[in-house]
């Protein structure tokens, strides 16, 4: 290549048999380059012209590849993913408290979440997600592991009415949820979120606290809300009011507010939500694993509620497999709503992407292959057996391939996942401790 | 190796550090070997009495895999695979009527039935599939690919009320089908079934044909029934009967039934099943795809039925992964039973397996892992991440693999994928025709 002075010089130009950028909506671009400088796209055009107007420092070439952007996991536990499949197939309330429960008050500490978290983002980065909304305890030691590895996540601040490894008291827990946030305030890739557990677990005043700092600090709240018929049915009998009411009369329902799984929520809720600028966070795999309800997705989508997706830990799906799960949701809000024509293939897509950037208000950032935008970026294959024919790419993206045809992955400019292979990270190390830890926690049972 | 006169000679000796046989249920063998010879299992054994006792001519061996047995896809359209993802999130009256069958008038032959099914084959041995009741017009073409790529089928012969490429009549039909089964009666690989389209579609007259033949031919009855609620309404407004109330006026609710979806199955009608030894063919994600309804697995397990699992075909899918569709199935059956303790995990895996087995009356012949039984075996790679840590075998083959970490398949002892690589298989050639009957079916449009 002959060096030309009318040419602009950038970091890398990706050049792909087809982009889909997600916004504008529907669209899927065939042979177009995305030019990417300093970590942030600059433009989408068609190859041709990228040759004639940039002189990339690298380039990549994905000849049988769609590019979309990075997934955005909008509700996980992943230090969890530790415990994947250490018990399965039980009521939620005998999983919880006869397997998961003791065995997480023997090993939570920082270098049980540094050590699960690194496991999940191999897994993540594998299958094309490249950022995720964390809810666990010791969210220092996420937000350490998380920047570590130049992986994008909102780090949840937890806030619970019992005590923990992580704090003795309510004004423990937020007193270093605070410390925590204080840390990664303006941080280019790890943002923070307050993460009270569930209606269930938190008192008023903790709600209350959260209410004020959140908007002082302009701060998401993210919370399991509604999961079960059962939580919706108890909190009518000591609130006389059902999880949401109670939250609205707590101030707490509004655009921050991130509400995960939502599987009791009402048609007037849904109008709430709407209004009010809630997302909803939709984990089908877990709350069909956990028997926990049906979320009305469709109606969701219809009502122009913000809809994300999110796989739950590990120990309730058990992947953290975002194709997958984008794939079961639109296969299950169709048999929900029994309609075939709902939750569509580009609707899932960007579900798993734009939606769940706007959940975490990092959408002005991330969730679309747009200039300006941070370079989140994952690679397809599509010329494998399991996508032929294609007659259509976004339909083979929510309903055809796996996440193992994800072969290249990009995080704010960076390459993390190169043809298949983890980029600048010890796998080897990674699995050994997770070996390690299988070995202490199947001795503790 | 020394050779030692009181080893026994056997063709292959398959050493895994798992191996779940299926039968005896929910038994995970550790650091066992399966001898094979002659394309039969002879024995299921440590490792060390292995060493000690056979003279294999190959040893694989399989240091972080789980050998399974080879997984049956109990209802599929395999030639619609050259038609994935033709049209989607569509009412299935539109999709039927204005997408699939425009369209398949225009190709269906004996070209684009062979062509789908190596396409097909292609991808059910790299997912682990071994085995699949097929059900499509063109019978002898399908048998003919089955044969040539030594995979092991049951091919319906179709039996419907309007002509097509096939057969222009009933009487065509019937012919075609006696024809078909002659030709294949007695073969080691290629079984053939009669395959009646559905209730529907198929009038009392050709009903009685088809039972008097499957009770002198001994052949089994494959049919969709009862896939739609409106199914069950039009069979009431026509014929004052179920549809499954018709079969059994008709004679054919009998243990060589295969019946597919029964989304709208009644508890007597479970009832009738067990008793009756009829087979259900649950596919689960067609089922969603569509909106047909959801099958009450759980309910029909409980009940006693033979409870198989197939992908239906690539249309409406739209891929050929059994493990994902046991997966789905264990999971949407426990948001259907509203229990997280219903269709664990091993009944997945055996559901996927022997049931199909026998589903298909190949139960004495292949579906577990056992001396006697034919060599059709699948191994998946377990020391991959998305699979670690290890806590629980018959877990990681339910809710955490993917398709793409099956590394090896055998049918009939013959290996068919060897460490990710289909053997003796013009891959590029099938993937250039898929590419042509695209070109093709994408100008008709």
């Amino acid at each position: 290549m002959t060096s030309d002075a009318s040419l602009q010089p950038i970091d890398l130009l990706i050049s792909a048999r087809w982009i889909v950028p997600v916004e504008p909506d529907r669209v899927v671009l065939e042979d177009h380059a995305v030019a990417i400088d300093g970590g942030a796209i600059v433009e989408v055009l068609p190859h041709d012209d990228a040759a004639k107007k940039y002189a990339p420092r690298e380039r990549v070439d994905l000849p049988g590849h769609a590019l979309v952007p990075g997934l955005v996991n909008a509700h996980t536990h992943n230090p969890m993913t530790l415990l994947r499949g250490l018990a399965d197939d039980l009521p939620l309330m005998t999983w919880l408290q006869e397997h998961i429960w003791p065995v997480e008050a023997k090993v939570i500490g920082a270098e049980f979440v540094r050590d699960g978290v690194e496991l999940a983002i191999a897994e993540m980065l594998r299958g094309g997600t490249t950022c995720c909304n964390e809810n666990y305890f010791f969210p220092d030691a996420q937000a350490h592991a998380y920047k570590a590895h130049g992986f994008r996540a909102m780090v949840g601040l937890p806030i619970i009415e019992f005590p923990s490894a992580w704090a003795k008291d309510r004004d423990e827990y937020f007193e270093r949820a605070l410390a925590v946030h204080d840390h990664y305030r303006g941080d280019a890739l790890v943002g923070t979120a307050f993460a009270p557990h569930a209606p269930y677990t938190v008192a008023d005043a903790s709600f209350e606290r959260i209410r004020t700092l959140s908007d002082q600090l302009d701060l998401p709240v993210h919370l399991h809300l509604m999961e079960t018929a059962r939580e919706v049915e108890d909190s009518k009998r000591e609130h006389d009011l059902r999880p949401m009411q109670r939250l609205q009369k707590l101030g707490l329902v509004n655009d921050r507010l991130i509400a995960v799984h939502m599987t009791q929520v009402s048609d007037a809720e849904i109008v709430l939500c709407a209004e009010a600028g809630v997302s909803v966070v939709h984990c089908p795999e877990s709350n069909l694993k956990l028997a926990s309800g049906f979320c009305p997705a469709e109606k969701l989508r219809r009502g122009g509620v913000n809809l994300a997706l999110g796989t739950d830990g590990c120990a309730s799906n058990n992947d953290l497999d975002m194709f997958g799960e984008l794939r079961t949701a639109a296969l299950l809000a169709k048999g929900v709503a029994n309609d075939a024509a709902a939750f569509d293939d580009a609707f899932a897509l960007r579900a798993a992407t734009l939606n769940g950037a706007k959940a975490l208000q990092l959408d002005a950032k991330i969730g679309s292959i747009e200039p300006g935008k941070r370079a989140d970026l994952a690679a397809v294959r599509l010329d494998e057996v399991e996508t032929q024919p294609l007659y259509n790419v976004i339909s083979h993206l929510a309903y055809a391939v796996s996440r193992r045809q994800v072969s290249d992955v990009w995080i704010d400019g960076r390459r993390k996942l190169a043809d298949g292979a983890l980029v600048d990270f010890d796998l080897a190390g990674v699995l050994e401790k997770a070996r390690r830890w299988r070995e202490r926690i199947a001795a503790i049972r």
